[in-house]
């Protein structure tokens, strides 16, 4: 098994999404936390309807339909300003600390990102965190119109790098990511942001509140959907030893 | 504006899917409110998910990996038999003590349920609460390979019926399911079983936690997905009204 390409989920893999619970916090004090959570959630479920439905709309949509039903369902009132404070956060989110590094670390493979963002919400976040001088493409499924884990957003990643999806290590730490990029025919590393070892410490030393917890628990195991990652990992300075090993 | 025929969703429609909440406080005391909400969110999410990935199992698988899934997250080990008699649990489900009258009164149009269930689990549940001397039939999308909202599903309804999407009432409680059928072009009922007013009631007058409210926001609000109901209801009894005046 040879690995030539090493292609990167962007929101929650190399990206926290969870960064935006300043800003939230900021606007909403009090309620920074559920909100970021609860987005997060609805800014999935409508990727994932709006695909089924057959009606694409692209992310930038979807992430503003999606923080405009969670203040409404905690009724919580916004100007626009505060509304547009809180999305222009999604184009400055902050880099995993282990991201960087592991990036340079792989530069003899090809690199991209494979992402549900717009192309103007990637291009603006990966000039933004530094990325763009290490990155070969960043691939949004906007040429595709449909979300992850429809087959057809993971057919991009072969026209954009020229390299055949046996030979690609997709990377991603959103299980249902991970299902749908293995369905599909990649090779598929999990990483696990949030242990659930992590989360009980979490939860012990903080006053995170009980939704939080079950929010993310909807996240923290593989989910089964009958497939299963060929690595798992704690850290994406993992990678550059599993690809140096193939 | 003719209707000639009303459909039913069935899960949280018809049937009240947070009455399995007796059986798994049974098995597993203090967690059964916890286990319903979450096992739920997870049921819908590997319907779309499996829907999108184009890797369709059946309701019942569905059904049995979601509950896997939210007894592995929250660490609760379960025999087969006490697993199974969960799963039951969902062929006999609690109708909504609305459905029976409000069908009834209703019998000069075709009545039918379009559902995820399977034909099994459908054919169980409709003959088990009695309905199945009412309704002129019961539609699995299992015929299309394909969960809701997929417009393939709601297209199962003109060929079975004989009625086209024009004439038909198509009625949920589930806000996506709403969006679906309106996108394809049914009349729609969006019956409110949760109305925020009651959320906020049920939450003062009890000891409902947290992460349970949490959960029931995810459904309460109609969803942001460019579509409208044509109807909000808030009982089935309101039904034959709105049929007899068109």
């Amino acid at each position: 098994m040879r690995i030539k390409a090493v292609v990167f989920d962007a929101y929650g893999t190399l990206y926290d999404v969870q960064s935006v619970a300043a800003v939230t916090e900021q606007a909403f004090p009090g309620h920074g936390d559920m909100i970021t959570q609860l987005w997060r959630i609805k800014q999935l479920e409508y990727s994932w309807l709006r695909s089924l439905m057959g009606r694409y709309e692209d992310f930038a949509t979807v992430t503003r339909d999606s923080l405009a039903y969670t203040l409404r369902v905690l009724g919580l009132a916004s100007d626009p300003a505060t509304f547009d404070r809180i999305i222009d956060k999604y184009l400055h989110l902050e880099l995993y600390s282990d991201a960087s590094s592991a990036l340079t670390a792989m530069k003899g493979c090809k690199l991209a990102i494979l992402s549900n963002g717009s192309p103007a919400m990637l291009n603006a976040l990966v000039q933004n965190s530094g990325l763009d001088s290490v990155l070969d493409a960043t691939i949004s499924v906007d040429a595709a119109k449909i979300f992850k884990p429809s087959p057809q957003a993971y057919a991009l990643i072969e026209p954009a790098l020229g390299v055949s999806p046996a030979d690609v290590l997709f990377v991603s730490s959103n299980p249902w990511d991970v299902s749908g990029a293995k369905a599909f025919g990649l090779k598929v590393a999990w990483i696990e942001r949030i242990t659930p070892e992590a989360m009980a410490a979490t939860c012990a030393a903080s006053d995170l509140v009980p939704p939080l917890t079950m929010f993310k628990a909807l996240r923290t195991q593989m989910d089964q959907l009958g497939f299963a990652p060929d690595y798992r990992i704690a850290a994406l300075s993992e990678l550059p030893g599993i690809v140096a090993s193939k």
